[in-house]
């Protein structure tokens, strides 16, 4: 099977879920014109179809190997990632002051897709290195601009987001790592960091010619926690005044991790400043770390979700083809006893409409929140706080229906889903990891309910799910969910429920809101096309995906008690 | 992390849910008194933590091997199936006119799921050999029996199930192996067997000295279809008049699967006849393989179902002792600042007490099931009909359940999850094959809506549920649930529901029969002992996954028109 890439999909998503064309109407993004998203949506197929789907089972089989601090990747990837920097996709989104095109996230959301379907460990490269081309942006000086910024833009050079260290996971402000000032000789102004990071996405690699690291770390002093964190650059290779490579700095990959999936990606402990040597400078203020790790965080974590969609498509489209060419039974309804393609049977049919029902509802879900951070971008503060609200939803949802669809796929092969040749379970290893990394999904749904609800007293997240019940007036289920969710919004919101209350039922209700938006953005695509096919989808979708979702209304309601009524002693056993 | 046996929860669930002292009760299975069952239930969970257990990771990182046909296992397996059947435990079910011990069907389930829990790829070994002893003993002659039982049952010979071929996998009666009648020399009466098989589990392997295969082929001139198949007996090594072993036979493993999970288990493509001297002996009747067939695969498929309580136990033991021992952040509702184990935080509690339910409800399902069958076996054809009612229930969500613990066990590790050293993930991988082999789970649905829906007019899955109805007056949301079951099952006999309707709706709708009979289960149990810890566990259960389940009916009724209206072409894209 040959991957293609999903273009008349992303392209439809681009503009009715998105609103690529009203985003087009600022100045800032007036290139984005019909024209060029219809360009680079087919570009970038080709170049995923062509270049980085080949590469996808080597990756799995042989992966980025380890040898005393060199990570060196499988034949190909080298050359694959040159074409695809080379060719200009990594600068589509970046500023213009330094190469980049300036076009809006939407688009870049298109390129990191249709890649990641094709390849999503080898995607996770250009997709750190957004992290860190955001962080210096939003937060470093003039000077660290200029160093940095073009060839990370390019994807000359890659970056890293360093966080994590072993008692330091989903509590960062645990973290251990230091960074001195240092006030004289030539690195008079840096700091000298010291500390050892642990799951850092593509920390070490031989295929960009510098890696950029981001390293939180706490200064002399600093206070405990997360308000006591600065953020750190930490270049490979430090660069000269020139702009050219000098001498290697004093971080080290010192393992890779064996891993579940994405073996491509290599997942590395970092040792910095062993020799104590490790020069870093600081990125804006001290004590903004978590700042700008939050700036860094955002995107990355629409961008994890954006890999729910991504393992999706893949998995969607190798089920497709199995359930189309395999042949066995005739239809248990039929008269004829010719046996037929499986994908004629009712329930592997069933399988294959939900598969499509959610990766296209996740899809719908990713650009209508790619389109409202680009209003946020354009100044539109409602589209800002929306998106906000949207994030953890699109994270949470989406990378757990990768893992729906995943498995679905390998089921639909059946006893083939399970030999590792055919490729179904890569797709279930690899979309693994998106539930986990970036804040876990229990950790969004607490960022659903413990922050994004209360933005504005409630306001952002209630519109949103009243615009579903006015949007959707021909589509009772997605109204009825829609109301459901706003009764448990406004019990969360009420004195009845207590932080634990609303913690206990957090995961069940950001489902019940992502499902409801994404049907929402099928309705939307329904609406502007009238096709046929996405009327059926969207059916499907209302009338088995929706009720499912609303059967989780007990659970986010439940409350503590349920589930602290015994004591961890009598839990544990 | 040290695996233990749920020895006090296996003891209540025979006493509760398979009701073994009633069963103790009768003439023949007399001797399975309290203090037997018991001994058993611990004599096995020290087998299974001592000797087993420590053998799981190997098994998943070494694996079998192949070499020119001959397999091989990691050290140690070998000393630890010695020591299992030597101690007796292969024997428990089996005939006590060729050693066995002629237990109820529920210890030898307790043995499996014990076994299992710490070693689900090697458990596949004893578990296929279940099939060969019943299908010989169901269908064989006296001379088979007297020559192949006695050494199956004790388990120093092992069986093997050979249905699949590469065209003939859910549609049996495509297969194409061949045996020819031999009218001379000294084989006369037998057959020439000749064909491949594939996916057939321990078809070679070190650890016992004779592999026993049971075969379907087609006899010359047989029908086309299942009616056409018969069953044959292919000893690797013929076995001699005095009960030695000869020569080996015209059998050979030609490759073994490289596998998503259950390393330890090979998955041989067998060839039968290379040099056209592969003998079989025909087992029963010509043209009574499929009956034999279902012999073997009705109790597999309740050992399938088995696993998936298995690798549900042995994922919650491993998710409970990281989130005891791991320390992340204060709880968020506490004034107190000190980080806690993360038990303590509200989504992860949520998600363990989900684990345990799941895996207590699954755990219910599988006892009762097994108790009816030893009902059955006693000469109940009520129980016997309910049994068969339940197999499907059991085999479909019992595995589903097994994913779905699996996959919130890796989840509960946060990023340690997805390192394989951890382990969380090999539960991961091996959950994934069950809900796949022994008919996969669509499979399961269908016979439920198609076959087992139809006993006696639907009354038995009407009595039931109804059951449920009665004994759940103080559990509303399960009697709703089965009021809702009871509705669909209404539906699905009338005439408004085509057979497509009702194969649309049956995964669905199975799911939810099967959660109606868990929490029932561990209504029971609350009932019998009135224990607090399980009340909470039960409470747990019906106040969010039962709920869940109700979810479902909207599609076990959707129809099929939902999925057929997008005609292939336009589904495939």
């Amino acid at each position: 099977m040959t991957f293609i890439a999903p273009t008349a999909d992303q392209v439809l998503a681009m503009r009715v879920n998105a609103g690529i064309e009203e985003i087009a109407q600022s100045e800032r993004f007036a290139a984005a014109t019909p024209d060029l998203v219809e360009a680079i949506a087919e570009g970038i197929g080709q170049l995923a179809a062509g270049e980085w789907a080949p590469l996808n089972r080597i990756g799995d089989t042989e992966g980025a190997k380890w040898d005393d601090g060199v990570v060196t990747l499988p034949a190909g990837y080298a050359e694959a990632y040159r074409a695809f920097f080379e060719q200009g996709w990594n600068s589509i989104s970046g500023s213009t002051d330094f190469g980049g095109q300036g076009l809006p996230f939407t688009l870049a959301t298109c390129i990191l897709e249709t890649l990641g379907a094709a390849n999503m460990g080898f995607t996770l490269l250009p997709m750190l290195t957004v992290g860190a081309i955001e962080a210096i942006d939003h937060h470093g000086s003039d000077a660290q601009k200029a160093t940095y910024l073009a060839k990370l833009i390019s994807g000359e050079w890659s970056g890293t987001m360093n966080l994590t260290e072993p008692q330091a996971g989903s509590d960062v402000g645990a973290l251990r790592s230091t960074a001195a000032p240092i006030t004289e000789g030539e690195h008079a102004g840096k700091y000298r960091v010291k500390g050892t990071k642990i799951f850092i996405t593509w920390g070490e690699h031989d295929l960009a010619e510098n890696i950029v690291h981001l390293v939180l770390a706490r200064t002399p002093g600093a206070p405990a926690g997360t308000r006591g964190i600065s953020l750190f650059i930490v270049p490979k290779y430090h660069v000269l005044a020139d702009g050219s490579l000098g001498a290697r700095n004093d971080v080290r990959c010192v393992s890779i991790e064996h891993k579940l999936g994405i073996h491509s990606s290599p997942t590395c402990v970092m040792s910095f400043g062993d020799h104590d040597e490790c020069i870093g400078e600081m990125v804006g203020a001290e004590f903004g770390g978590l700042k700008a790790m939050f700036t860094m965080m955002n995107s990355a974590r629409v961008n994890v979700g954006n890999q729910g969609v991504q393992i999706s498509e893949a998995a969607l489209q190798k089920a497709l083809s199995y359930a189309r060419d395999r042949i066995q039974s005739p239809r248990a309804s039929s008269g004829d006893k010719t046996p037929v393609a499986i994908i004629e049977h009712p329930d592997v049919r069933r399988t294959i409409m939900r598969m499509r029902a959610l990766t296209e509802g996740a899809r719908g879900l990713l650009y209508y929140t790619a389109g409202q951070i680009d209003r946020g971008t354009l100044g539109d503060t409602d589209a800002q706080k929306r998106a906000e609200v949207l994030v953890p939803l699109l994270k949470a949802w989406g990378t757990d229906t990768g893992c729906e669809v995943a498995t679905l796929g390998v089921q639909v092969h059946g006893g083939m889903g399970f030999i590792e040749e055919t490729g179904a379970a890569q797709f279930y290893r690899d979309a693994r990891i998106a539930p986990i990394y970036e804040g876990t999904n229990g950790i969004q749904a607490a960022d659903f309910v413990t922050r994004k609800l209360g933005y504005d007293n409630g306001d952002v997240v209630k519109a949103l799910l009243e615009d579903i019940v006015a949007d959707c007036a021909e589509s009772p289920e997605l109204a009825s969910l829609a109301r459901d969710a706003l009764a448990i919004a406004a019990w969360m919101a009420g004195g009845d429920a207590s932080l634990d209350d609303k913690l206990a039922g957090s995961v069940p209700f950001t489902t019940m809101c992502a499902v409801a938006v994404a049907g929402w953005q099928l309705v939307r695509q329904v609406q502007a096309t009238g096709s046929a096919e996405k009327a059926a989808i969207t059916r499907f979708f209302n009338r088995t995906i929706v009720p499912e979702a609303r059967g989780l209304g007990a659970a986010a309601m439940a409350g503590a008690a349920l589930i602290y009524e015994l004591d961890t002693a009598a839990l544990v056993g």
